[in-house]
């Protein structure tokens, strides 16, 4: 499948459909040199458009393991004391209880299931990652049409194909405005989520050209998510309000509520104000020939994708060389800048604390060989042997290291130095996780929260979410009955 | 009361424990030129221990003031198509019907009756505005407390005081970042609409300082609107989507849900993210001496506040003159450059669309001597009369002049030439709307949506706010049974 996923990046094909729109756009940029195409227009007239059958099988491949991840992760969350506190705070005034919430046995109204689930799936910093954007692209798209198709009957088809329409319009925008958006200090799943979450909703709610822009239009106005709650229950709810406000946007657009017209490009719109840059032809760039959904990829460590170079080292050498932490005098790590703007807390006192401390990942990498959810429970983070551990640890950056890449460096006490150079960790695209990994890693998320023979039931459904007559049969099946 | 006014706004002094506060800060920015004070901790503590006692009397007359005028422009757009389509989109998810939507009958869940009274209080561009800000400060605010007291019991003293406080929140933040936040293309209401809306709801839930720091960092996540909206319905939806976003972060923080300690000025957080300056003292000095509460202005005419110079200068010419429209040669307005580019549409189609037309502003206040509601309805905007008058209109801007201020000359078809000059339009500060005006307001937008009777009623129960023992029952009689 890699090599696929590689053909689809070189595609260099476009339709005479697709080059005439873009033509146009081209057109009128050339008219007024300031003037940047009509973005929204170009886009939502492709998700009108878009046909199932015209999708390449591997991107098919991807959006089914897309979908499989995020129910791994949206089971697995789903008794955090964050998921808690929103249900609590919110059952009071939701609606009609139509939807279930994965791993729980309430169910809500579509818009609060849709965020609850969203937070649930991001809870644990478990979930896919879009590298180029550093996205998580599923939690606002996934939460939001799952929801949806328990309020309105769904095939696996349909969902499929509005899943990867999602993540095609998030990911594209969100590379029209990285890394510049990013840096001012936005949370880019959120922001750029809710357009994900209002593209798909919108294509299965069956939106024409107008209201698609609509949608995408409500959905500008409302970005969600900051960079400066990482490390606090909001950086979790940003997932999950992003899908709640795309799906808010779509509903809204499909009784006709208004938005502008060029909401994304316009002046005084949403890239003018949430980025200093913009590469348009991002967004309408080989629309339905260069996918961005085909290059999702999945973590095989509970924590920030910045850390994984780090973590996979640690484990490849605690294996090979069988370290016991008592053997280690010192570590240092060569890193991206990345790893410490974004990971650099040097004394987390919980576990979403632990999430962005590149010390207590390695840590764990050495000491327990993992960094699953488990290795980032409050217990771990308090336990002596870890804590020393992480006292041990220094990072030096080089920006001249690609964040994909580092040198980890280990003294034992001994003397003996240990070093294991990262090309690509462990779920790259380059190195992705394998189907097998990915049950793996559903099947200790879920365990304690699904009973075994029900999370294969749902491990299986998800395999064969394309040939789903209604999806609302997976929602069932991924909720307990108390 | 316009000396009162402007005698809070020289207030110089400051209690002990206030300067210890500010101190605190200011020493912590001593040691690190480069930090920021502890803004956000600072806010919530004012919020948390402020005393509607210690509430100066201009400032709760203002506030009442306040409360009568959006209660007039919520149920006068109660019934626009703006608001019909939110509601059918949305009702099939609202949940308990405890709150009342002002101006119709039908009652949803209190979240989603904050974000349609919202909308249904914007829509007519009609209501307050700060006018150092051009925030619209009721809408977030009103709409949001008084569905939340119909969930739990709320006296008018409690209101009055929340709905304070909340004004005070949403518009110092919006000072520290005006005007890059809003050159930047953000619909300022919206995006510092959403503190005011989470202050108000947490002042009432009772939050620990806390919990109200977590409040306000819920609603920093949950920014709303875009400027590029304008002219659309997404514009009011903005107003109602902070309502609704402040109330959700006020209920999450209510159960512990968690947000960054210093979301407002942290390394990547809302003012770096949403604005190119910020300056910290105006949110954060003179806490509970300096009130821009006090400092709220109605609008005498549904639409930008920047048109009103222009508009008050061709009503007193009408009224003057005797003019008739057919006397009329020419007219040329000289302004502030804000009024082309907030409201230079020349050929508006729709009612929404000529609110942002100063063309057919002065048209029509020369027209019809009004600028009321049903000056902006669909008919009018296509009254041949009007279009002909919008066509002999023309605009020079120069940055010299002030926004409040304006020169308009109308050449007559004899030769004669008019002038006008206005140093301040009605409705400003320096020439505030009577108490009297507002009631003509709120009965002409009330006229055919309430009876007479339940009009007069529901006035004398927003003037009597101060001793009203449930403000659900103000609710009430903003309502109809069908």
């Amino acid at each position: 499948m890699t090599l696929d996923r590689r053909a689809l990046l070189s595609a260099s094909a476009m339709s005479a459909m697709l080059a005439a729109r873009v033509g146009k756009a081209g057109a009128q940029t050339a008219a007024s040199p300031a003037a940047p195409p009509p973005v929204t227009r170009i886009l939502a007239r492709y998700l009108v458009d878009a046909r199932f059958e015209d999708l390449p099988g591997a991107v098919k491949r991807e959006g089914t393991r897309t979908f499989f991840n995020w129910m791994g992760v949206a089971v697995g969350g789903s008794r955090h004391v964050t998921v808690e506190h929103a249900v609590t705070a919110l059952s009071p005034f939701a609606g009609k209880a139509e939807a279930n919430l994965m791993g729980r046995h309430e169910k809500l109204d579509v818009l609060n299931a849709a965020l609850i689930n969203g937070i649930s799936s991001h809870i644990f910093d478990y979930d896919d990652t879009h590298l180029k954007t550093i996205i998580h692209p599923a939690g606002p798209v996934a939460s939001a049409i799952l929801a949806l198709a328990q309020h309105r009957p769904v095939s696996g088809r349909d969902f499929l194909h509005a899943l990867i329409l999602g993540v095609e319009t998030e990911c594209r925008i969100g590379n029209a405005v990285y890394p510049s958006h990013y840096d001012l200090g936005w949370h880019i799943t959120g922001t750029c989520g809710v357009f994900g979450g209002a593209a798909a909703a919108g294509k299965l709610l069956g939106l024409n050209e107008q209201q698609m822009v609509w949608a995408l239009g409500i959905a500008a106005s409302q970005p969600v998510g900051l960079k400066v709650q990482f490390g606090s229950m909001t950086k979790s709810f940003h997932a999950g309000r992003a899908a709640q406000n795309g799906l808010t946007a779509a509903l809204l657009a499909a009784q006709n509520y208004t938005s502008d017209d060029a909401p994304l490009e316009g002046k005084d719109g949403w890239a003018q104000a949430i980025s200093r840059k913009v590469k348009w032809e991002e967004v309408i760039g080989q629309l339905g020939q260069r996918y961005e959904a085909a290059l999702n990829t999945y973590k095989p460590f509970a924590c920030g994708i910045v850390s994984h170079p780090g973590i996979d080292a640690a484990i490849q050498l605690r294996d090979e060389y069988h370290l016991a932490p008592e053997q280690i005098a010192g570590v240092e790590l060569h890193a991206n800048p990345l790893v410490l703007s974004l990971m650099g807390k040097t004394a987390p006192q919980t576990g979403l604390e632990s999430k962005f401390s590149i010390y207590h990942c390695i840590a764990v990498g050495l000491i327990y060989g993992a960094a699953g959810e488990k290795q980032f429970r409050d217990a771990v983070v308090k336990d002596p042997g870890v804590t020393a551990l992480r006292g041990k640890i220094t990072v030096k950056t080089d920006a001249a290291v690609p964040p994909q890449k580092c040198d980890l460096v280990v003294r034992l006490m001994n003397g003996q130095i240990l070093t294991r150079h990262i090309e690509n960790a462990i779920g790259s695209l380059e190195k992705p996780m394998s189907d097998q990994a990915l049950e793996a890693k559903f099947t200790d998320l879920a365990d304690g929260i699904l009973p075994t023979a029900q999370t294969q039931q749902l491990m299986q459904l998800c395999w064969n979410l394309e040939k789903n007559d209604d999806m609302a049969s997976i929602a069932r099946t991924a909720a307990t009955t108390i």
